[in-house]
């Protein structure tokens, strides 16, 4: 993409009303601008990291054969009203009449209908297990939102159900979910935390939430050590949750199960949700099947959610600096940007052209940032916007034969040969 | 896949209320299911087929320059008044008031949301032409929704919004899109035809509409020939634009402008509607650009509207028989169907699992029909899926050294060596 042709506004400063630095730095990025409050436009840039986010938790759901399907963002209130929930959820649940007259929902959640849809089509336990997920809008009618995309009331989530013939096969479901969720957060270059959580709403007797380590986190997390190495190939979901975490009003240093030596204090964000609880919604809907011996029993159902949108400005508060994101590789709208600071001069822009055309046939993801603009401000905007992989082309270098590679995660600015230039990217974008 | 592992509901029966056969085929193939009047869950199957049209879309916009970003669903009425059309737009739109008590609607269209985050953030004529596009889940609260997903009232829409510095680029624009449109049609294997069209409440002076030819469609097209016979590599809009085409309403056969000959009638459904409407919304919401002389002048606009989820059936409605769907391959959910027709037999099951291994390893799409049921049923299932390439493995045959290898679009059946199967089915992909 070469920046001319794009659409990427960024702004000097960010508005009053961002509190927190992913929100500024994603509105000063030209990742989203505000349409109401809490409700956004994803600009390009910011749906290109959406886009991604998105495809690293699709496919870890599907390796683990979760099927997706997609569920429409508004629903009728009648399975609310038979699972009890209609009037439980309260004003955060936003209400529509349509022009008949019937009561109308947008989604904040879909264990009702995902039910239904069950309900409707599986009636043995040979159809079992099953685990349906999809990647939908959902509505939470905040009192108070802020925190940008962290806190926003049209939200990106996925969200799966399992299906199971009984309690101890729905753990197995439930494992599976958590290790998945590990590998999943860790794909996207960040340290997961698993800790025990309470079920709240969505009722139930085991629940974990996941939250990522972030400096400018929100909570703040007590947990093992060990949680922070974990090999991404071999985890053991057990064992995982057998590992001393909480977050701080549950921590009590008196009573603190793990020696002090192993203990790690670190700020957090909330990204993901697991729960298991039996047979609290298959009673209610009906969600029977014919089990061996031919008794019709309820499903025992389990539902995993993780925050898609939120994620955006989880791993953003996870990974920046003074001067704006440091985007870790696989999330990266871009891979590699190609800044011509000198775009009227003619070896300035065949140089730049060279190395964009190369990348462009190798299918990375790359942005030309051909701008016409001032050299401060055209290093500064790509601070900001924190591509991985930056390669510099100044006029003064070029006459001696090198050009700047800047590495954003590390923070390091390197001079390297003009012929080097694409085999030293290649070999960082391996890395 | 593996049919076993898979949630793909097929129904013998369509309920009473689908009219049409893309609706009755869509619910009897497992592809949706309602949940609502007017509202669909997208299963499975439903939902690859959704994908691949959506990917069609979006690649046919990249390739002309279009942007893509995704605006939310649900919007404030405060633009909608300035543009004047909160009024107009009627019992149509969904309209939603929110905890606070503000005015909120689920967007129908985005006129005004994309000029707004337009004008936030372009200033000069330097910028322009810019086309901004997303694909999102629209809502039209429609009186009487039916016919499926070709007239439901949450719906997936792909539209763009072109800017221009004055009519005659805008034109331009508009005939870019055009050309797209009738790329995009053909790649999903259909025949497009383009009528000159009413601009309705989107307003404005030139507008087309695209249709698709389908032996069950909604309206009655009197064309010109030609239409029929495009090249997609060689696609001229001003010519196109030239040819006769009109709906049953508007064609007079006293006052047809070409000669009977190349006339050709046929049934057509709507799939795509595109629009210049000059300054309408760029003067009311200040969408001004600074032009060559320094002064600030209202930008140019059109907007392009393709609908995904209307696709789906409208490509029911153009290749369906009696006994079920004929998916194109460029939009199939699967490419191949392998049918074991006998799993419980060794041989069979070896024969099957060997195929399905090498088309997965190839990254073809593949489903693996291992489920334990009549041989009735499963031919019948896989006719009503409709997946372009089936290869049905029996007992008989395979003790021969043969398979049937079904071309599901021309409803041939032939029989072939058991060795060749991979080869011969890698030359019908390739067609």
């Amino acid at each position: 993409m070469k920046y001319s042709n794009f659409f990427l506004p960024t702004l000097k400063d960010a508005p009053s009303e961002a509190e927190i630095v992913s929100h500024k730095l994603m509105i000063r990025s030209g990742m989203i601008k505000q349409s109401s409050a809490g409700i956004y436009s994803w600009l390009p840039l910011g749906l290109m990291v959406l886009k991604n986010i998105e495809k690293i938790v699709r496919e870890e759901q599907n390796k683990v054969g979760a099927i997706e399907l997609l569920m429409p963002t508004i629903q009728s209130s009648d399975l609310w009203v038979k699972s009890g929930r209609y009037d439980d959820y309260g004003k955060e649940m936003l209400r529509i009449t349509d022009r008949s007259g019937r009561e109308m929902l947008y989604g904040p959640t879909n264990e009702e209908l995902i039910t239904d849809i069950f309900q409707s089509h599986v009636n043995s336990h040979k159809d079992l297990p099953k685990n349906l997920y999809h990647i939908q809008w959902k509505f939470r009618d905040e009192v108070r939102p802020r925190f940008g995309v962290m806190r926003g009331r049209e939200f990106l989530m996925k969200d799966n159900y399992s299906f199971d013939i009984n309690e101890e096969e729905a753990k197995k479901s439930y494992d599976k979910m958590f290790k998945a969720y590990i590998k999943t957060f860790i794909r996207m270059g960040l340290t997961p935390i698993s800790l025990r959580a309470e079920t709240g709403p969505i009722g139930g007797s085991l629940s974990h939430e996941f939250q990522i380590l972030a400096k400018t986190g929100e909570s703040t997390l007590f947990y093992d050590k060990k949680l922070e190495t974990l090999n991404p190939e071999n985890i053991d979901p057990n064992e995982l949750q057998s590992y001393y975490a909480a977050v701080d009003d549950q921590h009590n240093e008196n009573n603190c199960p793990i020696p002090k030596e192993n203990l790690k204090i670190s700020k957090g964000i909330e990204v993901g949700h697991i729960f298991y609880f039996g047979t609290k919604y298959s009673e209610k809907l009906k969600a029977y099947v014919q089990d061996k011996n031919g008794n019709n029993i309820p499903v025992h159902m389990g539902s995993y959610g993780i925050g898609v949108s939120r994620l955006v400005g989880a791993i953003i508060e996870a990974y920046h600096d003074d001067k704006g994101i440091k985007w870790p590789t696989s999330v990266a709208p871009f891979k590699v940007a190609i800044i011509n600071l000198m775009p009227d001069d003619q070896d300035c822009a065949t140089k730049s052209l060279e190395y964009y055309n190369y990348f462009m046939k190798n299918k990375t993801d790359v942005i030309l940032d051909d701008r016409v603009c001032s050299i401060g401000k055209k290093l500064s905007d790509n601070e900001l916007i924190g591509i991985p992989f930056q390669i510099i082309i100044g006029k003064r270098d070029l006459k001696e034969g090198l050009i700047e590679f800047r590495n954003r995660q590390k923070n390091i600015n390197k001079k390297i040969k003009v012929d080097e230039v694409i085999n030293f990217t290649n070999k960082n974008l391996e890395l």
